[in-house]
């Protein structure tokens, strides 16, 4: 049996994570990396988790996408609003039968893929973990990690379980990643979206954390209600949520520590927020077949709001930093 | 023609701009006052306004309710939030044929002090006003003054122009206070909240001024979104405002300068916001008419949970003041 190699866009908390377990599991292992290049190449990759740490003091790890060989599995661990870069990236990272894994959070985002590189190399990967790049190719792995793979279909039908789904899945799980195997990728997607839509949503417009969410009596029934909503968008798909996946949910929510999610972290850092791929593309989706979501719709406009002031505020102190440093010198 | 005398409860923005100018015409006007009540009763009362600025040196200014003499007007220009304290001061305040005024935001607050003082002793006042309280006694008038007034109807029934609303409207006006006269309180007090749902309760859930939430198109939308909302709960209600009404109010917010609500004003003093008078009671009022308002009803959890923790914090950082007091000393 061939073996296949990887290359994953990104070494953040989660790229540098599950590339991470790859590569020591001794898979190829190519990592595409931009801030950290000289960091991650003299010093490699750190891990910290309680699946176990590990270092890695050497990983292929390259600056620009021409420069890699070509590789079976281009794995994209960057945010979804950096997926700009992609047409000029992905390309060149792909072997002959390749195929692009998305792990990205939101939906839609294979669409954007299979219009760069064909439907039929695009898979979806979804990841459960808690994580954090705590410094450069420094992650802190936290709790949970579960990948569902997913394969992609133009119209959305479920694929069912299909071979490369399993070979791919074979590597993850040899690495020590528990793997599961997805029928139907939109119906796994819109399931991931009850708990980010709510959660990530008001964790940013109200500057929460979950717990805070679930301790007082008016927001924890707002989350009940988003979910509920978010059900009717898969519903709009065609996709039955059962009520008993939201009420997990909220089981499982309560049972977490405080927990500050992505975009609220995303948020602090005055990065954008993943708001298309986990706001707009759903919303848009529900219209086009002909239901609204009138809730998640105004949760996203007051994201956009907040997210435009945020990022302002960062270029213009950006540029106040750099008015100063030009003031000293 | 007997001449009516006026009581105040309150002397601050708005009890002590309106109460200062029935004053300065001469008319018998009393304040209730509670932490101002030393300085107002050594130093008076004084009002910075584009209409004109004035100082009273003296006062009828009054701690407790007993003390006052029966006044034909009371006058209730508290915040909704502290209306508990109304059921042992207004029976004290009244003479025999006297009347409350409600100078209040919100919807339904006419119908508590009915339970305290009878229904036909209420009359309800609304009040476009923009002025500050600067200091005790010292009121800042900034813009507007316009008070609608309008009687009340148990049954919630138009109730007409009155006589006794002409002949208090006189006394405002001869005061120099512009004055309306509205048939239906119901129909003004909804019309009052096509404005103040939207940007009081956005303002302090984005942290924004008016003008902000007008220059970003997902806001300025969400806005007008949330105007129809409060005109289908008018609707709930029997009362039909205008699409050219909410037009008017989008259009008159473009051309006010950048604005902090009083929400946000509350909220920024870690004090208590009127969420019962301007989103619990009109959202309470639709349902039973049969009629949801689910962004209305969002907006308000949101801002329960904001409430929630700013009063609690406000609460913890007193405490925090007073250990601190105790450790010194």
């Amino acid at each position: 049996m061939k073996t296949r190699s990887y290359a994953i866009i990104g070494a953040g908390a989660l790229g540098g994570f599950y590339g991470g377990l790859l590569a020591r599991h001794g898979i190829e292992t190519h990592f595409l990396v931009h801030s950290d290049y000289e960091h991650i190449r003299r010093h490699g990759l750190r891990v910290d988790s309680s699946w176990g740490s590990f270092r890695l003091p050497k990983v292929h790890a390259w600056r620009r996408p021409q420069d890699l060989p070509p590789c079976d599995v281009v794995a994209v661990a960057l945010k979804t609003t950096r997926n700009g870069l992609l047409p000029r990236m992905l390309p060149h990272m792909l072997s002959k039968d390749g195929v692009v894994l998305i792990l990205q959070n939101g939906l839609g985002v294979e669409d954007e893929v299979a219009r760069i590189v064909g439907a039929q190399r695009v898979m979806g990967g979804l990841c459960f973990l808690c994580s954090n790049k705590v410094g450069p190719g420094h992650i802190r792995h936290l709790d949970y990690g579960r990948v569902v793979l997913a394969d992609y279909d133009p119209k959305g039908r479920p694929m069912g379980i299909t071979r490369r789904m399993k070979e791919i899945g074979a590597d993850l799980a040899a690495a020590g990643i528990p793997v599961q195997l997805s029928r139907d990728l939109i119906l796994a997607r819109w399931k991931k979206l009850v708990w980010n839509i709510p959660y990530n949503g008001l964790s940013v417009a109200l500057h929460a954390t979950t717990d805070e969410l679930m301790a007082h009596p008016a927001t924890r029934e707002l989350v009940h209600t988003l979910m509920k909503e978010v059900v009717r968008g898969a519903a709009a798909e065609g996709r039955k949520i059962p009520r008993s996946f939201v009420q997990k949910m909220l089981d499982d929510t309560d049972r977490m520590p405080s927990y500050l999610t992505s975009m609220r972290i995303d948020y602090d850092h005055h990065r954008p927020m993943e708001l298309e791929a986990i706001f707009g593309n759903p919303l848009r989706r529900a219209r086009a077949a002909g239901v609204e979501l009138p809730l998640i719709d105004m949760l996203h406009r007051q994201l956009c709001f907040l997210d435009h002031r945020n990022t302002r505020e960062s270029k213009s102190s950006s540029r106040r930093i750099a008015a100063r440093v030009r003031a000293k010198s």
